[in-house]
């Protein structure tokens, strides 16, 4: 297959862990990128494409069904005939982090949907081109990969509108890989056990020591990593932190 | 305490668990039994009264905050100045077994919401009375209780629309736990795994050995036992399966 | 069956949470003490004979097979035809706490050995009991119980002595569990997350809000709520911690 | 840093996992391969240095403390001032699949000894060598790596002799990673969950379809792609199965 005859999908593209996967996969795909607001790709897809790449970014509410709908049609549009080898969701979830009393209904189900119901509809507009995929001569296994977190298998004082959506959308992983890996799709969850290095947490663990955070563009090869993996040797789950992290 | 002097809340009941708890705290408790529908708890409400106890109903939709505050007011209107010894939160989730993708958003969405949203709802209506008991002369620590199931712990194909919910439920429960356990609050998540003996699974399990189902009554005994547990020897988990289940 | 005309063997019993089992079992059952030394048993053998129970002690070294073995029939002569309804191994590990490139082997193996091995023999010894008496028409399910601690779930710093069989005790207890139930025979692991009020313990935590202890009757009695469990709804694992305690 | 100038060393190289793992870590390390008998790695450091690359073997027993630091004593001495960039641990446990009351004392104690015991003292060799490394101006963080396996995070009828060994050394690692990470040494414990396509295993699924079994090459090159991770990014635990795989 000649270069960048497949897509990548990232789904949850802010200058952080989204950036960074989204170039790292744009060594071997076309990608394309997805984000609620352009502000949050323009200048990643802007990057990709200089290098040498391809990229190209859509605005979309990926808990509104045909708004991600919608992305998938124009991609299929704009790249015609190239297999979707991996859709990637790194949308982290919306919540506020207060005493249980003070949470609100809304707060809470805002909590759930950015973090679950996001990734239900993304990886329901994903998978047919993922199972299609599975049937191509890609390089490497078609894979559906979600960023995760601590509060996937900790709940929390006061953690109550975050930590059961990241509960909810690892239990979905699992039934999608067990669901999905004999068709041939690559399902994985990782989790993240720290604070991420990017622009908003530039400020945060001032004093902590060097390498205190966990670096973007880390995630962005191991997610990489577990992308090469053949069939016969999938990894579902696996977590990530930094050296000095207490846990 | 004279007898019957605080109140035990059961939201979930049918003819099964809900029914088993609801007569095992009307040992003690003045208990009030929340269903959607009064052919849920008709039956029960009758059957403890005429037992000697003190039973009353009330048609409630646990998804709906307005109709859960609602109860509660009237609780306190009917019972004024009775402290609430416990709150059990036995609604099971409704959904839909099937292929991720045949599932709908609205399937998905129901799926969490009866498993997870009502819970947040009927916690948060039920907690201020609950730390309020805490500082009364009741005989055992108040009681925040939420029935689960091992689908809470294990994601499987087709159950997208019900484990998500589950893994969620116990998420909330050990935040709860966390946040409120220093109040004087006791928060326990019981997992279910195995069929329980309903009117519903009569028909279930046919040929398999005697005793294969999980009797309600013992749910209710077990249940019992950890309200009893002082504040010094709190069980936040534990499974129950019935003695032949595979596991 | 008149009363205690069926047994229940602790193993570990010091001054705190075996002493109590003993105690709570004894309103049932002729308990048999297992202890290294006869100080560690004496005075409970003494408190239950003298409130109109019955007692024995044996002094037994429960990593020797051979020491155990003969317990159990010592008691046969003992008791002859009586069931044994219960057998809870309850023995702490012995460990020493330390950074690991300071372990010994020696070290390293006396934790494992202390917390495992001594429960494969005593495990060994007691099923074919517990099996004849699941025959039997004893009041409850016989059980065979194990006292785990939190290091069964969550590897520290520095207990890599104790944490390694405590994981290695939890896995067989549940081996136990799945290939015993079915024949009759109740297996639960408790898992202890706290310090438990006893004697050796009474200067920890001083300054901790009241109630910042596992007591240990409360223990015995949430044994007992397991034994009383019947076969169709068994608790496998649970845990007990105090309100206070940060997990 | 010259090629080869930093040394790996694998534990269990027989003809499977072990032998692919040295393979891949020959590629930028000099290689030393520890088993039992000659025969086991005799054909991978004939195969290694014929293809360009570094190897050594040595006869070992990781049981046996003095026969372990034997090895780093010697290997100290054939490469003087060469950092060790990793040890990795894949020695298999031996036992033996039967009923519980079939299983002798020694039949447990050597699932547990050759599991968890030989991992401990390698460990130990192993670290002060690592530590040192972590100063050392080689190219990835110095790793210690362990191969597990699904009994290690689930205990199952007849496996009673395996499976404590498996939760012990998950555990170990744990307490590794968390005291030796701030450090600067990375340890792991992969997850095994299926059958590995080696010589012994050729035999096995027959039928099964076509990449039933877990490749040892890819199994090497996730251990690799850990071995990568910067000290910001790293993982603790993994799993590998097989699309098919049923879990």
């Amino acid at each position: 297959m000649a270069a960048r005859q497949a897509i990548a999908l990232v789904a949850g593209v802010g200058p952080g862990t989204g950036a960074a996967i989204a170039k790292k996969f744009a060594s071997l795909y076309s990608v394309v990128l997805l984000a609620r607001s352009p502000n949050s790709y323009e200048t990643t897809v802007k990057e990709i494409n200089e290098a040498g790449g391809t990229a190209v970014g859509f605005s979309a509410d990926v808990q509104d069904e045909a708004s991600v709908k919608n992305v998938f049609e124009q991609v299929a549009k704009e790249f015609p005939d190239r297999p979707v080898a991996a859709a990637i969701y790194n949308v982290g979830g919306v919540f506020s982090r207060k005493p249980f009393l003070e949470q609100s209904v809304e707060g809470f189900k805002l909590g759930y949907e950015t973090s679950v119901l996001g990734a239900f509809i993304f990886a329901q507009a994903a998978l047919p081109h993922l199972l299609s995929a599975a049937k191509s001569p890609i390089p490497h296994p078609p894979s559906l990969f979600f960023t995760g977190a601590t509060a996937a298998i900790k709940g929390s004082p006061y953690l109550q509108s975050f930590s059961p959506g990241k509960f909810a959308l690892r239990s979905l992983t699992q039934s999608l890989a067990k669901e999905f890996g004999p068709g041939g799709v690559h399902v994985s969850h990782l989790i993240v056990d720290g604070v991420i290095d990017t622009p908003k947490t530039a400020e945060w663990l001032k004093g902590a020591p060097e390498g205190s955070k966990i670096d973007p563009a880390a995630i962005a090869e191991t997610y990489w990593a577990l992308h090469q993996q053949p069939r016969t040797t999938w990894t579902w789950e696996l977590d990530v932190r930094p050296y000095v992290e207490k846990w």
